[in-house]
């Protein structure tokens, strides 16, 4: 019989040690390989017909940007013809916030974990507040930041590389995270440490004012986000340390496409086992409500996969006001909880209020099958026909494709719920 | 008998409903009519014979940089002749850290709290890390680096105000306050929120990028406390407010001048009480060690006095590192403990850990002496006879002036226990 516990140790200590750090900026094409018409979605596999309102926003948007079509109805009509091919960003080592599309000439940040000796992709940016393809828009605005960031951002941002070296994320991530921030819904902490180490390298690296000053706001100063797609990439790259670890229970995917969730473990490799995606629990903007909401959706529980997001809401006091979590206490339950579930804890984001323990690593579908406890996730809510987002919330996975994942296990492998 | 209680009742909704923002940078000269050869010192009064090393050291750096002297031996031989009026920088409505020399020609923060109508004044920076004004250095580095900060980013920043108006203090305050920073030892959040807010505007005012970049290096990257000039202006400004308030035994000052530690009393108007400064427990940078240590010093105490900093220890995690608290839980009864000694609680600074009541707000002279505790101050060690920081640690504030001041209370206004 294979050595779970063995197995899953070593899950843990390849979570634990990375170290990712952000080393480039490169396109779809050249990070990915990303050919032809071919688009990376967020989630668990899906096709054009059943997708989500935003996500078939995002790709309008993509084929757009790409050329592909002068239209949004060429575009949709292009998608809906079968010539576009689909596949997750997880298949190609990469994810995506919400819709989570990513094409062959977007802009990507690179990330690599030298120890691990794994990569991870994410886009840097997708348009203005209020026009982000993330959430479907593909409007002008849209498409003339997505050619912004593709023109002006990304090379800036190469430029500042090539000046100061890689910049160290797990440090980074460590320090923003004794500042609350749990990287998933809260960012702030970290946009500012990233903010202040990018500012100075961006005035060399750009001299001319005019250009200089809408990048600056970008990177400072419109979002308390900004630096969710470089947590993302290097929870991924995190993450990837582990897929394939023969005999491992630890889910090494979680992402949402907006009408599936699913799940892959490191001991299973490539299927994924899914369930209808969750109805978020959220804190919606004024003038929104649950009735607008779409389903859970994008990669960005990568997050929760490493140990952060609502697995770290005890670590967060603001997070738990952003998400609705009815108290301090709550939050410090749900960590609790979520402790129970986890294989270990990661030293590197030590939980102040749980007297230093690290937060909960490594979510074993063996635990949580038995537990019955599912993972949380702090997430955005995108509406559902409309490119907006319309608040935050917590969305709890359903346990189905943690229960699948486990009978696949035991096929494979043997009984495994030692 | 003077209604105290309800003194101290106006004295806390003063302090909390201060809204202190940034707006202008002037001179010494401009802000606080300073003339001639006048200069402005940390904590109660001095004269040149008694004081430290620092104090001296940053006094001949600033009769260097105005020109009262050509080298440091004449700017000394200038000190000791009496030619120069010394002044604490609370006489003016200003404050500064460690040593806190502040001149005529000194650049400084104007922050005004329109609620209470009251303005306060720190300088901006003095000096590159190293080689800062308020340590002591007076050498080239320094004088260099304050004639760039009057040149350079005084202007720049003046203009950055011109262009966004003022800049809401209490708002990125009650923000850095959730990330962990007590604002005194801690100004890590508010540094990168600040820094946020100015970088782009700063590409607008300086469009040369080779000014720039040094001016957006200083407010961006080079120091986590760059913020603490902001954060004590803020603080003094709220907590003259209640100075002379009748018969409040509530602490409007607390500050130290490297030999002494002082007092005033809203209440008790001009009179300060003094003891000798304390040893800090502090935790040494290596290379240094307590026998290096200057006492105690700087007016930076005023986020004590408007109950931040050691008071608000519970809260900031990252600083309870930084200056060697025993544990989180030590932490948590420091500001428990200073909860006995206060007149209430500051709701825009939620303490999460604690139910998210206020920080402990509006030290008592009465509860000082009832309880035998005195206030925990979290602050910076500087070298006793050479121009750098060697640590950080926690100050406990000497008994005998809360003593002496609530002595003169009750002589003043009568017995003052009840």
């Amino acid at each position: 019989m294979a050595d779970i516990a063995a197995a899953n140790r070593e899950a843990l200590d390849r979570l634990c040690r990375a170290r990712p750090a952000w080393t480039a900026v490169r396109s779809g094409r050249e990070a990915l390989g990303l050919e032809g018409r071919t688009l990376l979605h967020a989630g668990p596999p899906i096709e054009w017909a059943r997708m989500c309102w935003p996500m078939r926003g995002a790709v309008k948007a993509a084929a757009l940007f790409e050329g592909w079509a002068r239209t949004a109805d060429e575009a949709e009509a292009l998608a809906a013809s079968g010539d576009i091919a689909f596949a997750p960003c997880h298949s190609r080592g990469a994810v995506g916030p919400m819709a989570g599309v990513i094409s062959p000439g977007t802009p990507l940040l690179v990330v690599e974990d030298a120890v691990n000796r794994t990569t991870a992709s994410s886009f840097i940016a997708d348009g203005p507040w209020g026009h982000q393809l993330r959430f479907g828009a593909h409007g002008p605005e849209t498409l003339n930041g997505l050619r912004w960031i593709r023109d002006a951002v990304a090379p800036a941002l190469s430029a500042v590389l090539e000046r100061e070296g890689p910049i160290d994320l797990a440090a980074l991530m460590a320090q923003a995270f004794t500042m609350g921030d749990e990287m998933h819904m809260r960012n702030a902490a970290a946009t500012g440490l990233l903010a202040r180490r990018l500012a100075a390298p961006l005035v060399a690296a750009v001299p001319d004012a005019a250009r200089l000053e809408p990048i600056m706001r970008l990177v400072t100063r419109d979002n308390d986000q900004f630096f969710l797609a470089w947590s993302m990439c290097a929870a991924k790259a995190a993450a990837r340390s582990i897929e394939g670890l023969e005999a491992s229970t630890v889910v090494c995917t979680m992402a949402r496409n907006g009408v599936e969730f699913g799940i892959r473990v490191a001991g299973l490799g490539e299927p994924w086992f899914t369930a209808p995606a969750s109805v978020v629990e959220g804190v919606y903007f004024p003038g929104s409500a649950a009735g607008d909401a779409n389903l859970d959706t994008g990669d960005s529980a990568i997050m929760e996969t490493y140990g952060l997001g609502g697995l770290a809401m005890a670590s967060s006091p603001a997070v738990q006001k952003i998400v609705g979590a009815k108290s301090w206490e709550d939050a410090l339950a749900t960590t609790r909880d979520m402790g129970e579930i986890c294989v270990g804890r990661n030293p590197l984001f030590p939980i102040a209020v749980l007297g230093g323990e690290g937060t909960p690593t490594g979510i074993d579908i063996r635990r949580v099958v038995k537990t019955s406890i599912v993972p949380k996730i702090t997430t955005a809510i995108a509406h559902r026909a409309a490119p907006r987002m319309i608040g935050a919330g917590i969305a709890t996975a359903p346990m189905a494709p943690f229960v699948a994942a486990l009978r696949a296990f035991a096929e494979r492998y043997g009984a495994a719920r030692a």
